[in-house]
């Protein structure tokens, strides 16, 4: 990993932010020859001292190698980055989060200019880049040869995970999670509503929930066979009856507690909407059906 | 554990439901003699078979035993149930679900009738009752020297959590557990929705789905030392400037893939109020703030 003979393509990138910095430091650390750029040169700077050649335009920088890695704020930047770079030949991976849509715009755009294109999502904060075994990693999709021809260089910051030809399931599968989390972050924060001041400590409170979440996670296990097998009864314990009962108790407590229950509320409709449709021997995979158009 | 010397003190049970029953099997399976009943006489004669004494009446029962488990449907049935029960000298152990109010007003009514009172929250369904290692447990609240009396017996069906004198400790760690868990099933729900019938198997994105809120749930640590600190700022990485415009994004796809954000928004809303007093820099504790009144 540490050989320094030449053997490691270089390659560049667009973007010394947070990511950005975090991705050079670990491709240099690595050994692999870099050029990087960034809009606001004294950023960029400091990254000669540690052996990287400094672009001083998007477009030099893009000149300088075939593997082309952008890390922006997010897709506008990107096209405003690339506008004047001559991509014809090139390898370009986009780690910018973006929506589907946005990546398979990108990919479109890529292509017509004459490079391979991949889009990332990045599950992992700057700390966590280039310490293997921290769990992070990077959803990859688009150009399945690309991302063959670069694994090596690819596998550095982060672990890696290909899912797919289209160019839209990085960012696809990156949001999602993303969104699974904002809903546990906002259970998680009526929890600590309900228990604050209340005489029970945080510190000794937060074990039990991140133990509690842990083991109730593999719920997700039971949504997916429902969905693979279009019977939302399998396997229920506690039947979507049972749950709209025990809605009322967590919003009596709330009440109770002087807490909002504005983040639990909705779910508990759908939950009540779906009960109400005659499913109450089901689980609560029905609510996903009330979401879709 | 399986001798039956008698050393194991007789308990009865009220309440011969899907909870009860697995708790009268896994008693009677270490043996501990045991006397049931249920209002429903029939639901309680089949244990007549499998070594239990069957009462006739609640209040019989009661006078059978010291220690008295009751789990019935809600607080109401408790009340109508033991109306008639002689609770002089009795331990009487409540594993009905409720609120924190309930289990304090049902904890000053057992002792006004001469009983001591604990009060049970079972964080664990019928079918890993008597399991150990299911990680299933009861947290317990109220008389602290029944808990450590009745110890031995209260600890067959599930693992023991005891978390304070105020009879109302138990009830409001059980919801606030099931609080949490609410808020993550919703944004699994989303995140199921997302990918929907876009060439993305459920089944392929389940393990992605537990791995993630796996190694997001020790958010809760965050939350915790914030709230112990009284520093929001503390050892933030993503900032809550940083995730209101991630949730642009996240919006943008729910739109895109033609899923309702209802379940996220609440929680967009309350990050984005923080953000805008001016909190730009903390994580998304402050949002706890913003719940209680
Ligand atoms: N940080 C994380 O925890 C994290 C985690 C997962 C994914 N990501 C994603 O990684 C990407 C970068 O994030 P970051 O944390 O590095 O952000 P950041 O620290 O805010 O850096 C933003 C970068 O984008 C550049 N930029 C902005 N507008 C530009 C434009 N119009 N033209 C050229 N460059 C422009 C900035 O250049 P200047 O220096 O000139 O302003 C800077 O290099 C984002 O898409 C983010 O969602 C970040
Ligand atoms: N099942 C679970 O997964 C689970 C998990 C955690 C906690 N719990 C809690 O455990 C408790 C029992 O749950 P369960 O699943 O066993 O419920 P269940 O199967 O619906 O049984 C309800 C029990 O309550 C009795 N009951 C109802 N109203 C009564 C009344 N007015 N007087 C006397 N008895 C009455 C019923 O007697 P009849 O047979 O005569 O109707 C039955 O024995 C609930 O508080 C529940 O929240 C359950």
């Amino acid at each position: 990993m540490n050989d320094n003979t030449g053997e490691k393509s270089r390659l560049t990138l667009l973007g010394l932010g947070a990511m950005g910095t975090a991705l050079a430091r670990a491709w240099l650390a690595a050994g692999h020859p870099l050029t990087v750029w960034n809009r606001t040169s004294s950023r960029a700077e400091p990254f000669a001292a540690e052996g990287a050649a400094v672009a001083g335009t998007a477009a030099e920088a893009v000149a300088a190698s075939d593997l082309v890695v952008v890390c922006l704020l997010d897709d506008v930047s990107v096209g405003e980055a690339l506008a004047d770079a001559d991509l014809r030949g090139k390898d370009l991976v986009d780690l910018t989060t973006g929506t589907p849509a946005q990546a398979r715009a990108r990919a479109e755009w890529a292509e017509k200019r004459g490079a391979r294109f991949l889009d990332g999502g990045i599950m992992a904060v700057p700390p966590t880049i280039g310490t293997p075994g921290s769990g992070g990693y990077v959803f990859y999709s688009g150009s399945r040869a690309l991302f063959e021809a670069r694994h090596s260089a690819l596998a550095i910051p982060a672990g890696t995970r290909y899912v797919g030809e289209d160019p839209g399931f990085a960012a696809l599968h990156d949001v999602a999670l993303l969104s699974a989390m904002t809903g546990m972050f906002a259970g998680v924060s009526h929890a600590f509503a309900l228990i604050r001041d209340k005489d029970i400590a945080p510190k000794d409170f937060a074990p039990l929930v991140v133990d509690w979440l842990t083991a109730m996670a593999p719920y997700a296990y039971g949504v997916a066979d429902h969905l693979e097998s279009g019977d939302y009864t399998k396997g229920v314990v506690s039947n979507l009856a049972m749950m709209v009962e025990g809605n009322s108790t967590l919003l009596r407590t709330a009440g109770e507690q002087g807490v909002s229950a504005e983040l639990l509320t909705p779910f508990m409709a759908l939950m009540e909407r779906r009960l109400a449709d005659g499913h109450g021997d089901e689980g609560t995979t029905g609510v996903i059906d009330l979401l879709t158009r």
